[in-house]
């Protein structure tokens, strides 16, 4: 049996590395390649991943799979999550045609500049065929995998593994109920926050040298990783050892450089510090990107945005910034970067109004992929939603329906992730402020390690072997996903701040 | 037979998309990569090489090529070449075993890290045992290739397809007849060129910019490529439509980091003006290392060391330099740049000398593969054909044995093409000259676009369509490699500048 079991790691070893070498190629678009490059990089990219799907459903490792059930190995070993998380890929993965995946992958490279170009010339026309495309490919691939309640069911179980719509509606939905009526309120004291110190000029090296200060005082470890800078910012894992962050720098919308750099950095600590062993296997990832999202979250939000990090940072950004901070406070500096405001772009919204954002992607994807919803008819229904949500109508479609890239990149049932670990972030992170209470002092002084070791003991180590409801179990106490500590926690803070 | 010659060139394009993926990982390596990727790194390139390889081998494309073979295609088309180059290819590769091909792919990418430390470490037995392991597998290939006159054949033949041995010791000896008397020759004056100007310290931004503008200048295409910085200079190419060159800036070594830019870019041409319809096909590549050395040293030598190159670039170079320029003459420069001194670097070495360090590494690398001499005797052994031909004993490994990157990379047999390019770059600019008499005067006006043409037109776009000795017949009239036009320029230009 240990002769099959080597086997089966032989052959995911090699399928894994090809995943690897794409992630490269991925990297490599976004962040380098010149505007030529792009179609050959999408031959190269389906070539590897039509090379890899075939490697994975081969029917070798079917009957691997098939005998290794057979074992009784401990539940918590490397050994059993190995083999129960390639069972359940197998078993989705298989119901995928090579030609489906090859198209899939040819179609989402080059969709991503038919995107960035229409996106420059603000024209959802010459985005319109492709999404058509996209919208397609996830029909049929929602098909094959198959489903029990919805559609939508079969595209979010790939980014947030046995997680159901009509659950994720549940929550959304509460959250709704009480977030709606917040920016509502919200909105009619917005003047309460002043955040004019933010509308400045702020210099891009200064807010890049910033910005790897903070990455590498959070504990983004740079031996084994870096930071470059990409249109739409993102993270990405070539090894446990070689994680890349990227992060967008404007002068005029400071201090966005350094959210996105703690954002994409959780994510890249994440990935870091999943265990040595799992490394080149196929459990050496996060275990849903809900959970992948809550750690990005945190470091943006419960840490980055709070009163304790910037009691130990201002005092540094204002050295690196005197002209534009000097004669500001850290408490003015505070309140400005959590003014809450309805605004178009959901990467630059505030922590109140960013869910808003998702429902609105969460609501429409299912019309979409339901056919309830024409291509053509997207902009006009995203301007609707916005409106009803947020108050707003966006005056261009680079500034609406096409600001984000995911559903060029082919990702569809990604968004309610971010809301998740929204959630998520807060049920983790009060347990750790249970077992560590002077977490908030430790940041005051610079330090993040606690935090970060709690998380590398009780989550990252793990990769994939737990589940994200697995996880929660485990380490914060609860059985599943809840929204009452996240609503807990915005309505403490943005009460505090908005005197509610 | 035309279904059998488009499942060929489906599995070529598969084939060739792992490779070109293989190319990006290793870009990757040598640019971005933190050094806790390296082990990682190395695993997915050995993965890639293992499945292109075993791809390639497969009996099925054999009996395809054999198939094939009964086709009559006009020697010029696409197809015909296609067929033959693969048909090369093909019973080359399918000697090496996959697990040769693995094992090597695996040594050589770790390789590179422990000579970059044992570099830094400036301490060769750091290097020793990865480098018996690369000689080792070396010989291993080259009995595998199997060999007429000796087994150095078999790995020079990688790089420089059909040339033999003793036809390079042939034309070396013809080279060495007269180049290290002319050394010792211009050795006794040496002070007869002053280049002082060049030891000062230029800023690296000011160098980069310039290269910049340099290497758009000369007709590199920036939307299908990119410059960056590594430690030691290549090119490298993705697609016909994504070529990547790297230079190295040191602030003190002036110009160095502008003719690595010329150098690497005349490589990044070829590439990028092989024909489109070749692009992603084995087709899509240089015919030959000396052919593709040819033009990198067009554009460095013949073109960025002369005096038309630098009457139109010195006063923009001076605008950049003001205060270690602007006192200095156009002549003054131009001598200064082709000043002739035996010293330590291959590539810092003059024009004249230059060769003397390839000569040196082609007689070692074929002792050390013929077992004549043992790994750790090579740094004597070094060091006493430095002082034999050059006069110079190094003071320590980094500044001798450890200088190259080749040998980690596991490639022996390479370093003669520097040379045979060398002498091509001139037998084909000598045509070019013949034909477009008015270049120099082209050159003096900053104008590029002819020599280009011509190269494109003649050499360029053919890809591998047509081998070095074919290439030199239909467009230079030499029935074969010829060094005396090559040492003509020499004794013409170095004459001139030394008043022998």
């Amino acid at each position: 049996m240990q002769e099959k079991l080597n086997t089966l790691k032989s052959k995911l070893k090699d399928i894994t590395n090809l995943q690897k070498a794409a992630a490269v190629l991925i990297w490599d678009q976004e962040v380098n390649m010149p505007p030529g490059g792009a179609e050959a990089r999408a031959e190269q990219l389906a070539t590897l991943q039509k090379l890899s799907h075939e490697m994975f459903v081969s029917d070798e490792i079917g009957v691997l799979l098939g005998d290794l059930a057979q074992v009784d190995f401990d539940y918590d070993s490397d050994d059993a999550a190995l083999i129960r998380v390639t069972r359940r890929d197998y078993d989705k993965t298989r119901k995928l045609s090579t030609e489906l995946v090859e198209e899939m992958s040819r179609t989402f490279a080059l969709g991503q500049h038919v995107w960035a170009k229409a996106r420059q010339n603000k024209n959802f026309a010459e985005f319109q065929d492709t999404l058509a495309k996209v919208v397609d490919l996830n029909i049929q691939a929602a098909e094959a995998y198959g489903y029990d309640e919805c559609l939508y069911d079969a595209l979010l179980d790939d980014f947030e593994p046995n997680m159901k719509t009509s659950e994720v509606r549940t929550v959304f939905d509460e959250l709704k109920a009480t977030l709606v009526p917040l920016v509502a309120q919200i909105s009619e004291r917005v003047d309460a926050v002043d955040n004019s110190l933010l509308q400045q000029n702020y210099p891009n090296q200064a807010q890049w040298d910033f910005s790897m200060v903070a990455l590498e005082a959070i504990g983004f470890d740079l031996k084994r990783g870096r930071q470059d800078k990409s249109t739409h910012p993102f993270s990405i894992s070539f090894s446990v050892n070689d994680s890349r962050v990227t992060t967008r720098i404007s002068e005029d919308t400071f201090p966005s450089s350094l959210f996105s750099t703690l954002h994409e950095g959780g994510h890249g600590m994440y990935e870091q510090n999943i265990g040595q062993s799992l490394d080149g296997t196929p459990l050496a990832g996060g275990t849903s990107l809900g959970v992948h999202e809550s750690q990005s979250r945190m470091w943006e939000n419960i840490l980055g945005r709070s009163q304790p990090f910037w009691q130990f940072y201002y005092p540094q950004l204002q050295n690196a910034f005197p002209d534009q901070l000097g004669q500001a406070d850290m408490n003015q500096f505070y309140r400005a970067i959590n003014k809450v405001e309805p605004s178009l772009i959901r990467v630059e919204a505030d922590e109140v109004t960013y869910n808003l954002h998702v429902f609105l992607r969460f609501e429409l994807e299912q019309e979409l992929l339901e056919q309830r919803l024409k291509i053509a008819d997207l902009p006009a229904a995203w301007n609707a939603k916005m409106e009803e949500y947020l108050g707003l109508t966006p005056p261009d479609d680079a500034l609406g329906v096409l600001q984000d890239v995911h559903w060029s990149g082919g990702m569809m049932g990604y968004f309610p992730t971010y809301t998740l670990g929204n959630i998520m972030s807060v049920q983790f992170y009060n347990q750790t402020l249970k077992e560590i209470p002077d977490l908030p002092q430790q940041f005051a002084r610079g330090e993040f390690g606690a935090l970060l070791s709690w998380f590398t003991e009780n989550i990252h180590q793990h990769g994939r072997k737990y589940t994200a409801n697995e996880l929660l179990k485990r380490v914060a106490g609860s059985d599943t996903i809840d929204a009452k500590p996240y609503l807990g926690y915005i309505q403490q803070k943005f009460g505090e701040i908005y005197n509610l």
